[in-house]
């Protein structure tokens, strides 16, 4: 580890917290797919690369696994992820040892003990997060605050790293998007979808040293043979930033803030200086950063196949589903007064775009990405 | 540990959460200054007991200090015994192994890590929690939420063990102080002082089971050699427990609660099925309760000194003293219209009482025990 000697506060981007009708909590059904989606997958993944003996070996505490969601937010998709996660390898114990889930006495016939680490930034719900804990699950439950990028577990000590949808939030707005003097100044946009490929650049650069952050933190939490699986929303290789329908979406959140500027509700200033620090990387990105780190081997990189538009079958939805998302972003910008205006505006651009009145071409790919720890 | 399977809901009492007038965080200074008062011997208690080699090696990670305080609230107490407590072990390794804090980046002579878990009712406010973690902390924080009454950690997975003033907290009203038929009936009081033989040892039971609760959790918990030190309001053996001035105040809670049954603003019924499950046992009890558990050795029990009346100096501290412990109790219990009404009536009783009129009489002593997990 790293001796910071101390650990500061980062920059958070929560999304709302609480159980109320803009709550992440209530509007997360897009999230929830592609983690129902990645069951299957995961099971699989499990079964075929958790190698049991080697992995809680070099942990030493021989019935013990503990396991990390990285940027849970207030459930409850972290809940289903990590039921997943632990009855896939509940499953893999039984076919490989099958005393491990015996109820004996025996010491070294203790069942499996799964304790779960739910990670989110300092200022996350976690009040909300534990209110929802699942009664009948079948773990014990921490919460840990603190930002992803750095480290926040000591040396080889997980076993298991999920992290779903929540890479793509950056650390931060790259400098260059909101600094005058730059080539990438992304004046009178709130985004790169549709901005020039400086702006692009910008966003991708900054994308690429957090995950490379993500990554050697993890390097240094993970025993050898660990697994992380991330669920990374994703562009085609292909394809460019604006065939992805949320990239569109927030593009037109930037074009309803651009006609408030023009009503006087908004100054310029403040939409000119204001960025959504998202990134939707390609998997090229991915494993290129993957490479440069090391320490991983690429066991899985896929696309993940789930039916978006039934996830979000109406506008309030699909407007909800953002607000959820970007509310608190905004509003620490822009003030909590012009939110509901924003907002009403922003359903009203969405009624008449493409998205909506044809929601067989939503396209919001994931990436589904296994990764092992590699001995050096 | 037993497979319960699932982790229930335990019931919960939290002090007020936030950080606004009436709130734990800024009402804890008793708390605080048994905190202070214990600093030196947590110091020598470390220096003396803990083994560093012992403990660390029967844990397997060898430069991992993993540290748990139990019934933590929202800080800022919390934070100032976990430092002292880091700061003692810190000390003990430098005086047995100089190259434990040694920077290098040979493997073996990593500077120690510490985990701290932070633990208390899955109502406890994390949120304020952990937005006052000290930023120039040196350890990695989680929080981790449900009664300690219960199992919560793995198997031999903790070195150290805190918990100060919480034991007090009973998991439950004993069931026969609420029960008309029974000889343990408290009709007319809300709390064991000053009433009968049968209430008290009503409470007195309960406080057994729950203290051999904690223990017996702790027991798996602890790695051989792990030390387990608890800070709890007590009573000295030969006084009664109205000689505790906290025992006294809650029984003049009491009578503002029976004089408003009097005027009509609370139902008598509603007085009669309320009791306050606080219960501050004698150095006696907590040792032969110790005993039974069979798993720890006694490695030190005294009284705290502090000077109790310069931490509660007027009367406004002292009322929110109990306000901000008792409040949402009370509220639960009563509705939140009569909370202004009984603390402007408890602060007018405390005001003519000799608690308050004579403060040199304040006693609230605290009791400081120091366990060690046995090797069997």
């Amino acid at each position: 580890m790293e001796s910071k000697g101390n650990y500061e506060f980062a920059e958070s981007h929560p999304v709302n917290g609480g159980e109320g009708p803009y709550s992440y909590l209530q509007n997360s059904t897009l999230q929830r797919g592609a983690i129902e989606a990645s069951k299957e997958m995961i099971k699989e993944a499990i079964l075929k690369h958790f190698d049991m003996n080697k992995t809680l070996d070099s942990a030493s505490f021989s019935n013990q696994i503990f396991l990390a969601d990285f940027g849970c937010s207030t459930g409850p998709n972290t809940f289903l992820a990590v039921q997943n996660i632990v009855e896939a390898v509940q499953l893999k114990c039984q076919l490989e040892k099958p005393h491990h889930l015996d109820h004996s006495d025996d010491h070294h016939q203790n069942p499996i003990i799964f304790q779960v680490f739910f990670n989110d930034h300092f200022a996350n719900d976690f009040n909300t997060l534990f209110k929802s804990l699942p009664p009948t699950r079948k773990y014990l439950a921490a919460g840990v605050p603190g930002s992803f990028h750095d480290r926040l577990f000591p040396n080889s000590f997980l076993h298991f790293v999920h992290s779903s949808c929540a890479l793509h939030w950056l650390s931060k707005v790259p400098s260059q998007v909101t600094d005058r003097t730059s080539p990438a100044w992304n004046k009178g946009r709130i985004y790169y979808a549709n901005a020039g490929e400086q702006v692009k650049k910008a966003y991708s650069d900054q994308f690429a040293e957090d995950l490379m952050s993500f990554l050697r933190a993890r390097a240094e939490e993970l025993v050898v043979g660990g697994l992380i699986l991330l669920i990374i929303p994703t562009v085609l290789d292909i394809l460019l930033p604006s065939d992805n329908t949320i990239n569109m979406e927030i593009d037109l959140m930037g074009s309803c803030l651009v006609d408030m500027t023009k009503m006087g509700l908004v100054s310029e200033e403040k939409v000119d200086s204001f960025n959504v620090p998202v990134y939707f990387p390609s998997p090229s990105e991915v494993e290129a950063i993957t490479g440069r780190n090391g320490h991983f081997s690429i066991e899985s990189m896929e696309k993940l196949n789930i039916e978006n538009h039934v996830l979000l079958p109406n506008l309030q939805m699909r407007v909800l589903y953002l607000r959820a998302a970007l509310e608190g972003l905004l509003q620490k910008h822009f003030g909590n007064e012009i939110m509901d205006e924003l907002f009403n505006r922003f359903s009203n651009k969405v009624a008449q775009s493409s998205i909506f009145l044809n929601p067989e071409n939503h396209k919001s790919p994931f990436l589904f990405v296994l990764l092992k720890r590699n001995p050096h």
